[in-house]
């Protein structure tokens, strides 16, 4: 079968980039998707190490401007998986010259850039996607459908927690990701975003109001470079209430120091009629209550979602197949038409939850989640 | 050998009043205890009811009206297992005849009446303890020693849950423990007063403010004689932030509409060196996190709390053991002077959480939690 | 109501004693029996510590010579807790004299024995158990409910395990269950009775042929009174496989070196519709597979086997409970006439089994178990 | 880095060689490996599938002969994916043509061809490995290793069963997998040679004696192209006791009809200091027990073997990964002269305990595994 190209420009060559890289190498290996991507080019500041990782990662070619990507006429789908504050600019930027776009979470640092990039995808006809990757584990996705198909009834109860603790020792460095000029926030925006958006997603509800608190519990940490400590600027963790707008309550925990918890993702929901929940740890099961227990569902089977393509039941994926099951979704949403979800608007609305629980923590009091206008 | 002997007179023979009995019938048979508890008289309003029940579970002789038990001179204890509404007035007075008094949780349905029960243990030279009977889980107090000896270091996150689903059938009847007048609130008083004071007794820490919600999913339900329905008046679910005054931030959820979840007490502490989890519905282990992974402990060795008068390791105990544990501590507390817990002013503790809990959410806004003057 | 008693003769003050105790103590407080035990006379050989015994567990006297507690008119059913080695004279004393008995397993030390005791129980109008306790885990008996309802359709496999750890340590001493002409076997006889038991019970079918080996690691042990090291002459461990008369095959393991387990019997059964499984150590749970997933069911709800009488759902039972249920299904065997279950042909039918392993063993052969004539 | 390369050629196609095309794709992707492969052909008899599968998978060209596999310049490394019966003279054709190769398990179908292909492997001075990939879970290599520091003590008890369920269903029909003409055994050699490999890997010991059953449940099965049913002539399930050179005791269970089970490799060892157990479905955990309780280790540490290379803590990996770590430690065998395990000859030990197995259920007995001469 001959079969329609895509160029792919990815921008970032650290953690995601080598992620992204490895569901663009295989994706069509795996799937059936109606274009195949061509890697055509990695773009990172730093020439060296970019052509390294170009050469170890697969890609054909590699830019140390990321505006360079955007004009390249290889390039169709431009792939951000930089740093937060960074996103808008480039997102921004490749959809004006016409790419198609997938973005890292969280959409941006700032409300106003996310607003600004929402804005900038609903006017283009590109397909622009922002990566809530674990909306793509297949435990999830079949989380969702039953939810949806009404089995687990009306919606009461959502507590929904993402602890690690990699940073608990109180001499791990001041990286950039605990300084709030470059990473916007803390556990809040890196991890707490992904259960706002899972809990959203899961429930096809809304978070309309919010309670939180934040908390830094190691102040100061010594310098990366050497030369005494400095001032961490952003949340160790973040704790919050919530109401959606359907009725259901919830609470929500993001915390980098929950000793004893790498990955820690879970997941609760309660409905009138059944109950289930996620462990990220055990991304291959979901626990489902419906009437003499609570089930724990090896999702491996070829009617689980993405997973015929994959391997026997049995056969147990890894965290990177997210990043390979969003990159056949987003393949199919270019080439197909398909609906594709989540947009740049879904990255807004989390980021204006998160925006609320910070607004919150200030004020000690409930504050309402911003809706659309 | 001879012993002394311990006169109890209890009221209440429900649910509680069952428990209760089950403990003074075995805990001289079970523990070496300094005082051998004589189950002098049962008490209850119906006559012909309590009469069964003193037959049934073992008590000598029986009364219907409490005002008798405490005048009674073969009763030296007075164990209070009545609805929380009558809770000040045969504490105190039973105080007041010079009795020791055990009471059920919560110590009362309002806040003045827990004060003034405080008042009047703290003014009497009789022992008086309230019944946070989780607190003689074997694993629960093993826990509190591994936190009190610093092995999980400084504590900063405490998250706990109870969930029942109960009443999760929407015509479940509107039974008393849902109607204000006579429970004082739902899910909150009933079993999230059991939560507040676990995370307070493990962490030796006092909660010192909070930010709450409660909801009533299921407004009205079924009158329990027939004609119709009425309005439910107490929460089926109260959920809430907490600061504690050392530091550490916490998530609460009470609910009684937690499909799937039976008596799913569970309590986590994560401190800067070490973490902990305990759930009621596996009573008998403690996970613990010091270094490589969450290990299952099996509290049933002889050297953790009570086990060695009950039975070899791995041969599990179970909820009503609790009460057995509790009725051995308050028997070595009368009689051999063993400081007494928890008091009356730990029961006031809770309640000012709770009321604090109450405050926030009609406020929408963090409270601080009252502290004795 | 008055209610017709029965005097209880209890041979043996031990670890059984005790658990047994507890049971006639609580019995007819919990359940509604036809008959109300009256705790008559506890039996062993030092008086003195006999005597402490009753007092100790609530006995009303006590005798030094079991024949006395056989003659004593205050006596109806005699309950044989002793070590094995006398189970078959006391036991066909007691139903020679007219008493009911309940005879702790195993059955007896030799086949010999027991097919002496299974043909006494069987010419005796008297009821004769024997307390494989097991078969009164109330997640058990819903196995066995299941099973028999055909939800697991055809039986194909049964795992058990029985495994312990308590003499994993070579110094732990040469006591009466480590020399054969005590105690009979080691851990075959000890624990691997009850996984032969229940699986059988829970089947419904009977173990035809077997093959098996024992080992001894530790082959010598510290002489409890110290002066040097004696030889320890029974098994440390039995493993074999088995075929059951209805064509399902199993394996089978007890062993008291395997580190890490305390009281680890966990059984499983696969049937050509469902699958199903058990552990000890968490003995209110019951794992059930029928479509989608092992469901962890909690059995604690009303209309499991005898959860009416004890608790509300989720409120757990221990391991002691299931003696107080072996008793109140005793007492209406005997008072109501309901049959009564395991019969000493039970028991025999558990030691053929043994006694085939044993063979099976030392002949390094399958050797079909002996069936009744 | 200019980096040398290594030719790759693949004989099959299926399910194996879709798992095998994803280790040879990512392979240097993911780590530093001395030798890039060059996917340079894939074989198979039907031409039109073959080019369709080279095309899919990322194979530069394709052949539908294997002769013409080994005969070309290009291939350095033969990878042997085809059903057993292929194996022996495949693999001793390639060796013999001076290639490298890559086996799958089993070694083959019969004791002379693996004889054969040991015997071939240990005159070649090419690297020859047999495919049993769960050596290369993270959790098992570490569990080895703690093994191997002594951590556990001496080993006396492991219990390994492989569980699944996928022809269960009586319809399920007459496949190659169940005729022994084409896959030599039934569960025994498909997923019982795993559970024989891992467990004297982990110990480093070997099996010695066994005496085992097997059995054939459902015997005849729809016919896969229509026309009536044909009989099933391998086993459907396969237990056996083994007795380990070394002193350790342990049971084994293969079965494809037990319900519920979809991989359920598990392996359990007890030690005289230490246990640890590995469950396939959750291949990132590992239990270890040293003191208190079963830990469960989450096996994604970056010191953990592989991890290093993969994500970071917490971030699983799934089944796919064994391939490509087995791909990576076969590269450094070749390129930099490490010593290659499992060897042929690895696999042949496995084969005479299969073999030994066999013998052991037609006799009723134990047999003694054969040793090499």
């Amino acid at each position: 079968m001959t079969q329609r190209r895509i160029g792919v420009g990815m921008i970032g060559y650290a953690f995601m980039g080598r992620a992204h890289s490895h569901a663009w190498r295989n994706v069509a290996r795996v799937f059936d998707v109606p274009l195949e991507p061509d890697m055509a080019c990695i773009c990172g500041r730093n020439a060296e190490a970019v052509a390294a990782a170009a050469s170890k990662l697969g890609w054909s070619s590699h830019e140390t401007d990321w505006r360079r990507v955007i004009e390249r006429d290889d390039v169709d789908l431009v792939d951000v998986s930089t740093p937060g504050d960074t996103h808008a600019e480039i997102a921004i930027a490749a959809l004006g010259a016409g790419k198609h776009v997938l973005c890292e979470k969280p959409l941006a640092n700032t409300l106003e850039e996310a607003e600004a990039m929402a804005e900038a995808a609903s006017t283009s006809d590109r397909v622009a996607m922002v990566g809530f990757n674990y909306r793509r584990v297949p435990a999830v996705e079949l989380a969702r459908r039953l939810i949806a198909d009404g089995r687990l009834g009306v919606v009461r109860h959502v507590r929904a927690v993402y602890l690690q603790d990699w940073i608990v020792d109180p001499d791990f460095p001041l990286v950039w990701r605990l300084r709030r000029e470059l990473a916007g926030s803390g556990a809040l925006g890196d991890i707490g975003a992904h259960i706002v958006d899972l809990s959203q997603h899961l429930t096809g509800d809304a978070i309309a109001s919010v309670s939180g608190l934040t908390e830094t519990f190691v102040r100061e940490r010594p310098l990366p470079g050497g030369g005494g400590r400095g001032a961490v600027t952003v949340d160790d963790a973040a704790l919050f209430l919530a109401r959606f707008a359907g009725g259901a309550v919830a609470t929500f925990e993001a915390s980098r120091l929950a000793t004893g918890h790498k990955n820690g993702l879970r997941i609760e929901v309660n409905g009138s009629l059944g109950s289930l929940a996620f462990d990220l740890e055990r991304l291959n099961e979901l626990e489902l209550y419906e009437s003499e227990g609570f089930a724990r569902v090896l999702v491996t089977e070829p009617d689980h979602p993405w997973l015929e393509a994959w391997w026997p039941p049995g056969h147990v994926l890894g965290w990177e197949h997210t990043f390979t099951n969003q990159a056949r979704d987003l393949l199919c949403a270019i080439g197909d038409g398909v609906a594709c979800a989540p947009t740049f608007a879904d990255g807004l609305q989390v980021q204006r939850v998160l925006d609320a629980v910070l607004r919150s923590s200030e004020r000690g009091a409930w504050v309402d989640v911003q809706t659309s206008t």
